[in-house]
């Protein structure tokens, strides 16, 4: 290959590489374009995590990705990051900074070893670029003169992907923090956010929803009950039932939720949840509020948060009630199918698993612990099948069912 | 300049760009870049807002660069981003597409001009590259290959800064939204935190604070009474005195400030910020609360939020007095140097001009109205020459002050 088109292919490369944010994804496409532009067997890229004091990566082949880390002075590319040394390595085996443990991992053998640091622009050191076993030869200068090309757009690269990540996180625990202060302005509620929250997520992904309405799903669901900052302590806290004025008062934070969130100024999809998190009392059958709307005008994120709102709530204590039976629970849950649920997410929330949903239940709970026995048993029993068995119990000279 | 030569600049230039969030920043180096490489004589880069259906730009030469808007189907750059067509014109002026305005405006003589579509990875239009007068001839096809290069570099880079800025926005507003809820929780202080925000923004510009600073001060300001959330509201908003229990509950706000804020995933210089919002009642001679930080050991934002939020307070009504007139006010916060107060912070606060002053004091509250002549007067003078004008007036036999 010509110079001329190398460095082609590195331009147009940039481009891809730039707008990459996630890490992952980034490092999969710069070992790739490494590998075939350095005609080497295989290619690793190390990022430097500076607090733990590792370097870490993806490595093997294909899909089945395992993520590795190594102490960030151990091994060739402990020695380039720590150094800032470029090393050219002709026999790998031979070489006594070498560490084998990866190969055994792999079962991948390595030969020859090319290693250059990765910097961003101000020259600090983010990570380590390698590429192994260059095809019937060893790595020259101008393979040398590539990769620290290419470890340089890296460098900007893997920066700018820290930094969005690093923005992306102080933003979804600045949500996650504020709810759970919230919650916690009444003991009985402490943890109900983060426990609806998790169940949303777990019907969101069996639903197959993709990365993005994930998220949106995520904030959304943190979010819901935001508005309950302008409910009065008298009524959110209230020991007993609520009168009818009380009750309307607490019915205003999905409101106020949307009050809130209108401020924020979300960009893309993101400027559906403001609506998303205030739908959540919103009923299949139109009879819910604040606006009454009804069947696939809710949106969906909404449906979801809905059943795991009323699951959440039914299976903890109240002021004027102790928590739900679990069966109880379920039996209301499936009576809602199309009066207040989504016939379609009631059926998914029926496909997660014991083990699931005992999980949630217990969150921000005293900890569940299990034997990997139990955890399996747990794991292979659906809610569908459990809730089937509870009622035939019920029914047996065993159940507790009254007889009619 | 050959062609192996043109790529390595592209390609280090790259990195430069990728690695610049700042969007005008970004356009500088972009028109720069291109100038040079296209031997013309000035360079352009609109950026399309799509929803206000607009392009907007810098132009002009140096630092005193003009923000410029033009309808996104006008003119050169107009037809460029609409029709996804590159366009080479040899005579702007006998081309009818041309817009003249902007010569008029920057009183430049556009000649020839070269403008492409700025296309992101995924080929959507996010604005037009044009360069202007090409030295002692017109654009050729290399020129324009070179510049579809840049551009397509560009796209990817003001794709990410866009990005970058929106979540900042996010999370700014966010926060903001956030804080004003919990004030509108007792009408009292509704406005509080934003007039405490803007006013630690004067104080801190005025002392000179960078760009980084100057954000996690607006961040530690908006979040500095977030604690609040979990004081009750017969507390919060007790008509009437404190009792002494109540004060201390009320005191354990900046407690719980800290305890929301350290869950959130800050990073960088941004970890500073529990501390810094927490830490607004402390007082620079050690006396306050809650670790009884002295002088230097007191975060320098938090002295400075300390100054806006006591000025608020008590150009404030609250439930067990009237605002205070602001002679008193500002005779306490001139006692309070090197007591309550960093006695330099004091002093940047009486630097504001009562025009800076009084427009934190109508914050949230009704307009102020002024004709021009009455801003210009409220501008040219600084607090300390008020409060002098203030005390004096106060020793005249007009004054209100009583014998003694």
């Amino acid at each position: 290959m010509d110079r001329v088109k190398k460095l082609e292919i590195l331009l147009e490369f940039g481009k891809k590489i730039q707008a990459e944010r996630n890490i992952e994804k980034l490092i999969k496409l710069l070992t790739e374009e490494a590998t075939e532009l350095l005609e080497a067997e295989r290619a690793t890229v190390f990022v430097l995590d500076k607090e733990k004091k590792k370097l870490w990566s993806l490595v093997g082949l294909g899909l089945d990705k395992q993520k590795i880390e190594i102490p960030m002075n151990e091994g060739i590319a402990g020695y380039v990051a720590t150094t800032g040394e470029s090393l050219n390595v002709p026999n790998a085996y031979k070489d006594e900074r070498f560490n084998k443990e990866i190969d055994k991992k792999t079962g991948f053998r390595t030969k020859t070893i090319l290693a250059v640091p990765i910097r961003n622009l101000k020259g600090e050191i983010m990570g380590v670029f390698q590429v192994l076993n260059k095809k019937d030869t060893t790595f020259n200068e101008e393979d040398e003169e590539i990769l620290n090309m290419l470890a340089s757009q890296a460098g900007v690269a893997i920066e700018n992907s820290k930094l969005y990540s690093q923005l992306k996180e102080a933003f979804s625990s600045f949500i996650e923090s504020l709810a759970q202060a919230l919650d916690a302005r009444d003991h009985i509620t402490s943890g109900h956010t983060l426990r609806v929250a998790n169940l949303s997520m777990l019907i969101g992904k069996k639903l197959g929803l993709n990365e993005e309405e994930i998220e949106i799903l995520h904030h959304a669901a943190w979010l819901h009950d935001i508005g309950k900052i302008g409910i009065k302590d008298s009524v959110l806290a209230k020991p007993g039932k609520l009168t009818e004025e009380e009750f309307n008062h607490i019915k205003t934070h999905t409101i106020l939720t949307k009050q809130i969130l209108d401020k924020i100024k979300f960009y893309g999809k993101m400027k559906d949840i403001p609506l998303i998190a205030s739908s959540h009392h919103e009923r299949y059958d139109g009879r819910g509020y604040n606006l009454g709307l009804k069947g696939t005008e809710i949106p969906l994120l909404s449906r979801i948060i809905s059943v795991s709102d009323v699951f959440d709530a039914l299976t903890s204590k109240r002021h004027y009630r102790d928590p739900m039976p679990i069966l109880q629970v379920l039996e209301i849950i499936e009576d809602g199918k199309g009066k207040n649920f989504d016939p379609k997410i009631v059926e998914i929330f029926f496909t997660l698993s014991l083990f699931e949903i005992l999980n949630v239940i217990k969150l921000g709970r005293k900890k569940l612990k299990l034997t990997p026995e139990e955890e399996n048993l747990l794991k292979s029993i659906n809610l569908k099948t459990f809730f089937s068995f509870l009622k035939k119990k019920q029914n047996t000279p065993y159940g507790t069912k009254k007889p009619y």
